[in-house]
């Protein structure tokens, strides 16, 4: 595996390099490469915004020139917003993440290189690079935070490789329960309200009916939630309020 | 449409609020809220960091309870990391955002829940989701900026109804070379080496031209840096060094 390096590109705030920092490592990330940082590096200032990603600063080098800091990489891709005229592809972050792991896979490292926060990257940079990367964003608005704009590609580079089903129960969730267990709570709702009379009048009362199973069918409880609604129409069908003489 | 509202419950830091604000306006969100913010709303710390994201800022609302913020909203994710041993599913950031996306073509709005930086959600908070959303990480270093959470729910909203293709070429990309170009390149390449004896020996001659035209065909020149490469060629094939005589 050769993971990509993040490349910022003679950045200008320390905190920005820390931030970068801290989401690389939030999504497996540590290859953190400098080019001709303004205030040098190593620089303390750093540390706070990384919260902790220091395994990443402190691995993290300097370079006086973007072709060293891009020699051992194979594939280089320039993140910009601005159209350069240049006969370049411009891919988007999520296709650019793909490829940086399928290189990887192949022991071939992707560089994203990233521009100071005022102005970018200039185009003799960017005419190092394979492809242009542009993050799809609002046009009226697209200017994007140094540190923000690595973490999206970070987060794309998880996602190209992550398994998280989409949508999953929590451990502590039982799952729905059986559906015995929710018809008995509903028979258990319709004999309480029966006896108070309130299918009224006989026309209507199939629909009441239906409208109370499609809602607690619907609804997806778990076993103990059945339970607990059991509870709840026992406490209230038996017992009068304590100060119901009051009233 | 009903975009979604994004919620910060209890923020700490003012430079993150204006942060998000400026992440959500990079893709398309406008409908911030804070639920008691620690240092009071408005809060003038929070212009620097929006970087221009005003008109979010200007019509974000404070509230005093979540339960007010999200009076108006129809379906809550509280984003979270640590399991919280509920009955509640956990959905990723994308099929979060995807959602988000279905609800609001139907003039539903969602609410993203996210915590203050130091602690999070509280159980009481979350128990007030429909869901759990919890963004797919490095589990050894899944804690994310505030901010930083945000841009990407942000960014996954916009990606859910975003079209842009995921290569394209550069509008000043003219697209690859007719066939015929490249085959006429490779000729003047090979006619130039063939007057210097460089197919040589004989039985390696097919071998060394067919790496020279695999090169030259896959490589995708447009047509005008086929012209740009011919003029190289010619260059080399006709001129001696200027300092030739001096060597």
């Amino acid at each position: 595996m050769a993971p990509p390096a993040i490349i910022l590109v003679r950045p200008q705030l320390a905190e920005n390099i820390g931030k970068a920092a801290r989401a690389m490592l939030n999504f497996g990330l540590d290859d953190l490469r400098l080019v001709a940082p303004r205030d040098g590096w190593p620089n303390p200032e750093a540390g706070p915004a990384a919260a902790g990603a220091d395994s990443v600063l402190d691995k993290a080098r300097a370079f006086a020139s973007l072709e060293e800091a891009i020699a051992d990489c194979h594939f280089v891709y320039a993140a910009t917003r601005r159209p350069r005229g240049m006969m370049k592809a411009v891919a988007t972050l999520a296709h650019a993440a793909g490829e940086a792991r399928r290189l990887a896979a192949a022991r071939r490292r992707a560089a994203i290189l990233f521009g100071p926060e005022r102005a970018g990257l200039e185009n003799d940079e960017v005419a190092r690079a394979g492809a242009i990367l542009t993050i799809p964003a609002n046009s009226a608005f697209a200017s994007l935070n140094l540190a923000q704009a690595v973490v999206l590609f970070a987060y794309e580079w998880h996602q190209a490789a992550d398994a998280t089903p989409s949508f999953k129960l929590d451990k502590a969730h039982s799952g729905p329960a059986a559906q015995g267990e929710v018809v008995g709570l509903i028979a258990h709702l319709e004999e309480a309200l029966a006896a108070r009379n309130y299918f009224f009048p006989e026309s209507r009362a199939g629909a009441m009916r239906r409208t109370l199973r499609n809602l607690v069918s619907r609804a997806g409880f778990t076993a103990q939630e059945v339970r607990t609604l059991r509870g709840v129409v026992k406490r209230l069908d038996r017992f009068p309020r304590r100060d119901a003489r009051k009233r």
